[in-house]
């Protein structure tokens, strides 16, 4: 790995239209890369709305297999841009098992590896349990041409321990391809503390494991047809951190946006030197992190 | 537990005046309990300077044993006033033993249980290693009159691991008693980096674990007498903050200062009903966290 890095994300506002989310992806991209990026970051689900919001059999037509369409485009337009692209994508791995899935295509058009989504959220307007079967590759980072990245999605960004064990395989970057908003319900100040909550947390991984972490989430309102909620205002305010959390570009709440940051991937190391964490850890009392509770 | 829990924690500037440090924490500890506080929290290593500044075998004279000195006067004065005290000592448990310990007081004056810092730090400034010997009584909430604290020392908060495992046993809030601060060679921007990031994976734990997590740290100057570094400017900024991580209270970076904030613990349940991080854990893909590195 070069010690400078030029990485992109696209905070992306979709519609109902396949095709029109995927031309803007594509342009936004190519933005990107005409602008020295080397490493692009879609949002979670970039394909489609976040369809999740509701349980409806008729969503897992949006699902692909990996090969598939989506590794096929992007595939050819990585290799044309000579960038690797992340892209988090709805897959079917087959009739009745499907993943919340991202996957990674290297800069000759190759796939250089997938992640499913471990940790499976299921709450009012994330019906995500209904949907995608929790991922069986565990928490294995993807190398890729410029690196090894540590690509995990969305709900994991709450797990400690995904960061963690990624950043013990030797990942230089965290990445969270995401889709998170507030309820039309939720208080101004209850928005405040889940918006400055997300961003925290994963700053906070950044900090624990001294790496780069790179979080793309979706803007804008997506409505429920259900009406069983009053849909989700997709909060955006993706963001690109360094080693020590700290932020170096930021997007706004309402607006899409192309974030690009020149990484300088010595800092890890020089960070890691001044706040040996590694050094420290007390593998000799941690057990108990393998139950689900301490009763 | 009762749902409202007054909750304080003191910020102090030491001298080398063991009395003189004394009589002001017990002072503050008063003007805390008349103000209704029923927890307080002193800073690391509450008696004395922070010594490990520098090597020298003749601070291992300030080590005092649990019972001892400490829990006699704290114990009679959490008696005296009701209150539950945290305080943060060094312990000499035999002739070349010694750990950095916790120990809390409950408001009969009994030991409700210690703590000895499991993670220890060392790099210039901070020889730790060289003074205290990595605790043996793991990472076990202490059970007291309000409620099962989660007590975790300086180095600890760096560790999602400490948080985890206390708040996978019951605890219902996060103590960190702390001394950290700034080398006068540390430019502002790493000055600002450190204290950020300190202070967010502290909240991160909170977020993480849905429980509120009060933290201590020492304020002021203290010069380092050998002369090998040019002292340790320690940033105070001791803060209160709620299950997700928001900031109740907020000391200053240089003046000494009486947190107060009544917790309403019932938001922890509140919140992890909305945020059910524990019912997601993948305990199945989580053993190499037992590993020191997946290689």
């Amino acid at each position: 790995m070069n010690q400078f890095l030029k990485v992109a994300l696209i905070q992306q506002r979709n519609s109902n239209n396949l095709d029109h989310n995927l031309s803007k992806s594509i342009q936004n991209i190519q933005q990107a890369a005409s602008q020295g990026a080397q490493l692009i970051v879609l949002q979670e689900l970039y394909r489609s709305l976040y369809f999740p919001q509701i349980e409806d059999v008729s969503f897992f037509d949006l699902a692909e297999t990996i090969p598939g369409p989506s590794t096929e485009i992007l595939g050819h337009l990585a290799q044309e841009l000579r960038v690797i692209i992340v892209a988090s994508l709805f897959e079917k791995r087959a009739s009745g098992l499907y993943h919340n899935s991202t996957v990674v295509l290297d800069k000759d058009g190759s796939i250089a590896g997938k992640y499913r989504k471990m940790h499976i959220p299921d709450d009012p307007g994330f019906y995500e349990k209904f949907y995608f079967t929790p991922g069986d590759l565990g928490f294995e980072p993807i190398d890729t041409s410029i690196g090894r990245l540590g690509v995990l999605i969305c709900w994991d960004q709450w797990f400690p321990e995904a960061a963690r064990l990624m950043a013990m395989k030797g990942a230089e970057i965290l990445i969270y391809p995401t889709a998170i908003g507030w309820s039309y319900d939720d208080s101004p100040q209850e928005k405040i503390r889940q918006k400055d909550a997300w961003m925290m947390v994963q700053q906070s991984h950044a900090i624990a494991n001294s790496i780069p972490v790179i979080s793309c989430n979706r803007v804008g309102y997506e409505v429920d047809h259900s009406g069983q909620t009053s849909g989700i205002i997709f909060w955006g305010n993706s963001f690109i951190a360094g080693p020590q959390g700290e932020i170096l570009a930021h997007a706004s709440e309402d607006q899409e946006a192309v974030l690009m940051v020149k990484l300088d991937l010595q800092r890890s190391e020089n960070v890691r030197r001044i706040w040996p964490f590694l050094r420290d850890r007390r593998i000799d009392y941690y057990h108990d992190l393998l139950k689900l509770y301490r009763d």
